[in-house]
């Protein structure tokens, strides 16, 4: 198995792509790294962080010799740039993106590869705010789970292969159909971040407070939302975009629950509230012993004088 | 103006409460700290830990000898136990409380106030997710505002002393009337946990996707929402009833900015939505830059190796 990736292919250099390139390089997942971006600044910054063996602008250079091609583009693109380099894989070279949608990114690779090529649909459920190939670091995957998402009849080698790559850099790996996966990454991410840039919009819009009093007093809950509000607009946007029936079921359901809320504040019906706000304690605590979070109080964010709090 | 404060009462020694009460130690701005509650539990501990110079589960005893009595129970008990202890203090002595809500906290406490004493309602913007005596910490309020809200015709003094005690324990404080701080923390506290509440509790209760996958695919976005979820349900109960109709109005401009944005998704408008996601990075630039949040990828929650990102 571990012959075949001799050479990896990163293709987009953001903080996913440059996370698993670092990562590849500390673990030791890959003989030959190679970046592929088509921005000159991006370029310039993988060669200046020396993340890859080889770096160049075009697609079919770089994907040209290698076992195993990552596309780190956002899904709106993949289709296009699968498109663009299917022709120049080599014949038994995997496909595979990191994508946090995948039935329309299964939709819009599948048709162009060629019939020895593999496609192997993954999804890292993993990041931070930040954008960019500088903001990547090599442990980024570590103790996160990555769902693969192989269309049915996909090589069982190449799901193999890139299990092992992703165990590798230290995640966990879980396969589901694509539809399954876009339903739960529709309430776990992508209804999360839509609500938040929402309320930030919100805040941002108000005539009765203004933006310097939403800053000054965001400590009361508010500023927690600004952090994935921050993150990248194009990923975003066309997760919104190729996730649209999902995110609009869910949405749905949240609509749902707070019109209820909405109805018990309304009524000053303190039970329903104090039942709701008893109950979701429970899902935080069951986070924090699966280790997908801190049990710090406030995520740890670091205190003046360094003390801790209590827990 | 120090003399006044030879003796500081705090009554509820909740995280809140135990953290004026080590803040006040800490920073020695009280000869005597008198810690008053109810529940012998939380007694038990506020002794095992010495976080006060004598504390006592009755309200009178307690605040009798006090130059400043400070409330730190749920809104909801405000009013109740100023009732109960107003007829107890000293002449002159300032009672001041740390309510979420303060118009609804003026209207409850004032009926029962002598003339000789003085309120000066105040909000402390911060906190963690934990509750109880344990999980404070003297730093709790270092560079966080606190809002006074005193009533037309307070003494002067009694707000500069006030003033002083919350400079003491690190705090800016500012102040505005009660009706508009109650309007301002609508959005920037109350409608954040209310959101948060809501879809911790779809979430759980969706029937297409486990409780168990979401907990699992959490770090896509939801772990960031159950921190605040996991908040005091008494407390936010309380705010809730207490804070009605500045949350109903902030909550309806919420649902109309939602309702908008569900339509740029269903109609596939990847424009408006870049332009959203693309303005809401200003805020949070604003709340890093003015030193209430950490510029730390991912609020600096910890790395598996301890290793940094960019930025």
């Amino acid at each position: 198995m571990r012959d075949r990736l001799h050479t990896v292919a990163v293709v987009g250099l953001g903080l996913i792509g440059s996370s698993i390139a670092r990562g590849a390089r500390t673990y030791g997942l890959a003989e030959n790294l190679v970046a592929v971006d088509r921005e000159p600044a991006v370029l310039e910054r993988v060669r200046a962080l020396r993340l890859a063996d080889h770096a160049t602008g075009s697609l079919a250079e770089g994907v040209a010799g290698a076992d195993l091609v990552i596309l780190c583009v956002p899904v709106g693109a993949i289709g296009a740039v699968a498109a663009e380099l299917a022709p120049h894989l080599k014949p038994g070279a995997i496909l595979s993106d990191v994508g946090s949608v995948k039935g329309s990114v299964v939709a819009a690779v599948m048709p162009h590869l060629k019939s020895d090529n593999a496609f192997v649909p993954a999804h890292p459920v993993a990041g931070t705010e930040y954008s960019g190939p500088d903001s990547g670091f090599a442990t980024l995957f570590q103790n996160r789970w990555c769902i693969l998402t192989p269309p049915e009849g996909t090589e069982p080698e190449a799901v193999a292969a890139v299990t092992a790559f992703w165990e590798g850099l230290g995640a966990i790996v879980e396969t589901m159909s694509p539809e399954h996966h876009d339903l739960v990454l529709a309430i776990t991410s992508h209804v999360p971040h839509l609500i938040a840039y929402n309320i930030v919009g919100t805040a941002a819009d108000l005539e009765t407070v203004t933006q310097s009093e939403v800053i000054k007093f965001s400590a009361g809950g508010f500023r927690d939302f600004t952090r994935i509000a921050a993150s990248d607009p194009t990923m975003w946007r066309d997760v919104f975009l190729t996730n649209k029936d999902a995110v609009l079921e869910m949405l749905g359901r949240f609509n749902e629950d707070l019109a209820a809320l909405t109805k018990a504040i309304r009524w000053g019906d303190g039970d329903a509230l104090f039942d709701l706000f008893s109950r979701t304690r429970a899902i935080r605590k069951g986070i924090v012993a699966m280790g997908q979070e801190t049990a710090e109080a406030d995520f740890g964010r670091a205190r003046p004088d360094g003390t801790g709090a209590g827990r």
